[in-house]
C-alpha cells in the first residue's frame, strides 16, 4: 500500500476538519495535512472527529500546497467542476479509476479543495491526475468530506497486495523536462506548448506509470533528446 | 430506474438531516422520509442542505418504519455492525452489490439507522437485504451521511456514461508507428525496441487516453518525427 496523505487546501469550516478525520480513519487513512486553514481546530472539530481524534491531533499545518505535496510521487487532485472535452486542464478520471492504486508502492497525495471555490487552476495544474465524482447535473457540488468518503471508499476497497512502485516525482520531473526540451528542439508551436506539456503529465498520471515503465520512457526521451540536440548543433 | 426512497430512522442531529438532503440531491435522489425524528428541522438543517432545500422541504415524516417502507418492493437496510458468518440477521452485501439495481424497476427503500445505535434487530429483520460498507476494523462507525454518500454513489454510478471519447484504435496505431519510427531515427538499441514500444502502448492504455489528448500527443510525435527525419536527411 502506498503512503497516502490527505491534503485539505484552505479549509473554511471547523466541522469539516473533524469530519475529514473521522472519514479518513473509517477507511484506514491517518495522515492529514492542512494548507493555510481559514479556521482553527476547535472543540467542534474534535466532536465531529469523534473517535478519530488521533488523526486530528497528528494533522500537520503547512503554508503552501507545494510544501504539502513536495515529497509525494503522485499528486491526485479532486474537482467538482467539469469542463468540455476540449479542456485538458480539467480532464478527469472517475473514482473507480483509482481502484488499483492501493496495490502500488510510493507516496500519494490526495488533494481536496476549498469548500467555496475548490482548487484553483494553478493548483490543478500541479496535480498528476484529477478525479471527479460523477454526480447529478442538477446539483454537482458535494460537501468536501462526503466527496472524501466516496474517494477513500473507492481507494480502500481493493485488495491490499503490493504491486508496482510508482514512478517518483523526481523522474516525473526529468521526463517533463526532456519533453519540454524536445518541444523546443522541434520548434513546436510556442502557443501550444503549455497544453502539450499538461497532456503529457496527465497521461503519465492517469496511467499510474510505474518506476520501471518510467525508466523505459526516460531511455526513449533521452535518446530522442540527444539525437535532436546533436543534429541541431551539427546543422548550425 | 426504480423509485428510490431514503429513510432515516429517528435521526438525532439537525445537521445530519440537512447533509442527507444535500448528498441525496448530489446523486439525483429526491425522496426523503424521516421516521420519528428526535430533532426538528432547523435553520442548521437548511444551511447544511445547501442547494437541496427542495429535498428538505418535501421530506415526509412518519411514525413508524412500517409506514415508511410499506409500499416498497425492496427494503435495503444499512449496518455498520458485522456479526460472525453464522449470524443470518447480519449477513451483508458490500455496496457494489447494489450496482445493477439502478437498471431495475420497482420501489426501493434505502434505510439508514440512528446516529447512536443504528437499526435494531427487529428493524434489520424487516429488510430484504443488508448493506455494509467495508471499513477499517479500527474505526468502523461512519457518520450516517458519509455512509449515505458511499451508498448513493455506488447506486448511481451504473447509469453514468464516460464523458470523454477514448482515443480510437486507428490513432493508437498512428502513435505507435510514429514512436517506432522515432526509435529508428534515434538509433535506439534494437534489442530494447520491443519493450519500449510495449511500454509506450501500455502507458497510453492505462491512461485511457482520450481522443483529444491523443491529438495533442500526435502533434508532438509528428513534430519530433519530421524534425528528426529532415535533420538526418540533411546530414547524409
Amino acid at each position: 500500500m502506498p503512503r497516502f496523505r490527505v491534503v485539505l487546501v484552505e479549509p473554511l469550516y471547523e466541522i469539516n476538519i473533524g469530519f475529514a478525520c473521522r472519514v479518513m480513519k473509517n477507511f484506514g487513512f491517518k495522515e492529514l495535512c492542512l494548507v493555510r486553514p481559514r479556521t482553527s481546530i476547535t472543540e467542534a472539530s474534535r466532536i465531529f472527529a469523534a473517535k478519530a481524534r488521533d488523526v486530528l491531533e497528528s494533522a500537520i499545518v503547512v503554508d503552501s500546497l507545494e510544501d504539502a505535496i513536495r515529497d509525494f510521487d503522485l499528486k491526485i487532485g479532486t474537482t467538482g467542476k467539469l469542463a468540455g472535452p476540449r479542456n485538458v486542464l480539467r480532464s478527469v478520471v472517475p473514482p473507480w479509476h483509482l481502484h488499483e492504486l492501493i496495490k502500488c508502492k510510493g507516496g500519494v497525495a490526495l488533494i481536496f479543495g476549498r469548500e467555496d471555490i475548490g482548487l484553483t487552476n494553478q493548483e490543478l495544474s500541479m496535480c498528476d491526475v484529477l478525479v471527479n465524482i460523477p454526480t447529478s447535473e442538477e446539483y454537482p457540488v458535494m460537501n468536501v468530506t462526503h466527496a472524501m468518503a466516496v474517494i477513500l471508499y473507492e481507494l480502500s476497497r481493493a485488495h491490499i497486495r503490493p504491486k508496482a512502485r510508482l514512478a517518483n516525482a523526481k523522474l516525473r520531473e526529468v521526463a517533463l523536462k526532456y519533453f519540454s526540451d524536445i518541444l523546443e528542439l522541434v520548434d513546436f508551436p510556442k502557443e501550444k506548448e503549455p497544453k502539450a506539456k499538461l497532456v503529457f503529465k496527465r497521461v503519465l498520471g492517469k496511467a499510474f506509470i510505474s518506476q520501471k515503465e518510467m525508466h523505459v520512457l526516460l531511455a526513449f526521451l533521452n535518446k530522442v533528446h540527444t539525437r535532436l540536440s546533436s543534429l541541431v548543433a551539427r546543422k548550425s
